[in-house]
């Protein structure tokens, strides 16, 4: 079992992406690493760690200024493209990890691998956490800004059987993000798209607000890749801004920074809990192989995690799981595709 | 001076709603508040405290649960229709304020007191706070959930209009709310946007992404009503979570407990900090009128301080300054109007 991993993707490429391929390789004896990018550079970092790993060599690097598209395109020595290529030639690869440029990875994912049949747009599904042990996904949180019914039906389809490998739920919580709870409310999208969510074959449970995105009322919240992206980051905003004020209140008082030292172990947990990076990266859910996106600027361990996660999903059968529901659906919703 | 007060709007009316207008008048000598709702309650609460309150009687209170136009159209002896009567009619009554349902207050600006001349849409804009001095407005924040470009140009010059009275800056810094930073990025509706954004006379700093809602780098988000609704409950929603998960980690650990101890007064100034409410409520910018929307759950303080805000707002013209600027504005962006 092969995953392919960028190995020059993301701000702490290629030490981290490396470290973290062979923290993989120690977890599962049956996995193989292939690591795209400068060969000299990636065995420089694995000494004689070379078990179970190997390098395909690329000179080029996509960077976050390169224009998707053009980069797919015509940067075929960058370590992301030959990624691409391998996952898409290779059928003992099952999975691509990068934390690469996340709009060439999107245009990547679509110019060289393709949508799984009736599948009309793959979304990005990041995982977020709440104040209960359990976790919610946004789908999609920016890879569409523009969409239709169809698509948001696709994403909660492909969102619910995502949900239920990953926390082993069999029933997970689908909601469609609204500005109310009422079935009456929202704006055209999402008044057009309420009544159709009720046909598919998942557990809607109607209208969330970005209120109760942390409530961990909900498992799958279903979007527009521009709401969800305005949900997504203004999480991560609000969470940094709070960590930050307070921080600096206690920087300001004596007895606060004698109090900090006590509660140093709960600010850890906290830390911790909102650690987005934590189970590793994003799926881009519904390609025709699996390919996840991590945080441009994690680590080793979210490396490790992603792909963990690729095989997963992988022994799980999503892909098979999300086509089985979009046959299963009625012809209806199904006029845009191929 | 006149402000007419919806004293049954809200969770903690009428009693709540009574008191913040009893700590206006003591704050303002010029100021006489119109208290509408039902008599003998408010007689009740009020006893001998009746030096420039007005009371208008309304037996009948608008719901959440009513739909807001019936409710406007027949509701006509409740206390938010009197109070939009009596702003419509009495000439030297200069705003409302209440802390009822947010569409009947909405309906009720639009049906009985309409827009500025060239406005074409009105819109809610909160105040947030950030981690530095500042706050930042949002505009929409829920009223428009389907916009036009035209749309989102009024909301810039009405939140910077806003937003120079209330922190007394010139040249507030307006933003786009954007999936990205740079000038390509964006959903069709932001992307026509941008290029317009920079012909009007305000400070415009390009787009923003939600991530920076908390930052204190720009002073006016403007977005449409839906991806503003949000960005604005999720801001409250990850703020909860944060702290009632803090709550639970210090609730968990004896000596986290005492550190809390210790921490009591920077914990107090961050909730302060957070607190939404604390400079009144958000305005409905541009009606004829000035009018301002509590949150259903405030206090008296919220109210008093809606009501200085609407003597603040009168004092320092923002209806003229609004209506000057959009005269100022070129032919373009103004056919849709009146």
């Amino acid at each position: 079992m092969k995953v392919v991993v960028d190995a020059f993707g993301g701000d702490n490429a290629p030490l981290e992406v490396v470290e973290g391929a062979v923290l993989a390789i120690k977890q599962n004896k049956d996995l193989t690493v292939v690591l795209t990018g400068d060969e000299i550079k990636i065995k420089e970092i694995l000494g004689d760690r070379i078990e179970r790993i190997e390098i395909v060599d690329a000179k080029d690097v996509v960077t976050n200024e390169d224009s998707p598209t053009i980069a797919i395109r015509q940067k075929k020595d960058s370590s992301l493209v030959r990624a691409f290529d391998l996952l898409k030639t290779d059928e003992t690869i099952i999975g691509l990890v990068s934390a690469g440029s996340t709009g060439a990875i999107l245009a990547g994912a679509i110019m060289k691998i393709g949508r799984i049949k009736g599948i009309s747009r793959p979304a990005l599904a990041p995982i977020l956490p709440t104040k209960t042990d359990r976790d919610v996904i946004i789908v999609d949180s920016g890879a569409n800004v523009d969409c239709k019914s169809e698509n948001l039906l696709h994403f909660a389809i492909m969102g619910s059987a995502y949900y239920s490998i990953i926390a082993g739920e069999k029933a997970p919580r689908v909601a469609l993000l609204n500005n109310g709870a009422e079935e009456h409310k929202g704006n055209e999208l999402t008044k057009e798209t309420y009544p159709l969510m009720k046909t598919l074959p998942i557990n809607f449970v109607g209208n969330s607000e970005a209120r109760e995105v942390m409530s961990g009322d909900v498992d799958v919240i279903v979007c527009d890749g521009f709401a969800g992206n305005v949900l997504l980051k203004g999480v991560e905003g609000t969470a940094s801004a709070i960590l930050s004020t307070l921080k600096k209140e206690v920087k300001a008082s004596f007895w606060a920074k004698i109090g900090y030292l006590f509660m140093k172990g709960a600010f850890k947990k906290l830390k911790t809990k909102l650690d987005i990076n934590k189970h590793g990266g994003a799926p881009f859910l519904g390609c025709k192989k699996l390919i996840v996106k991590n945080h441009g600027s994690c680590g080793r361990d979210n490396i490790c995690a992603s792909i963990m996660q690729v095989i997963k999903l992988h022994e799980n059968k999503l892909n098979e799981k999300i086509e089985a529901m979009i046959q299963d659906m009625t012809g209806k919703v199904g006029t845009e595709n191929d």
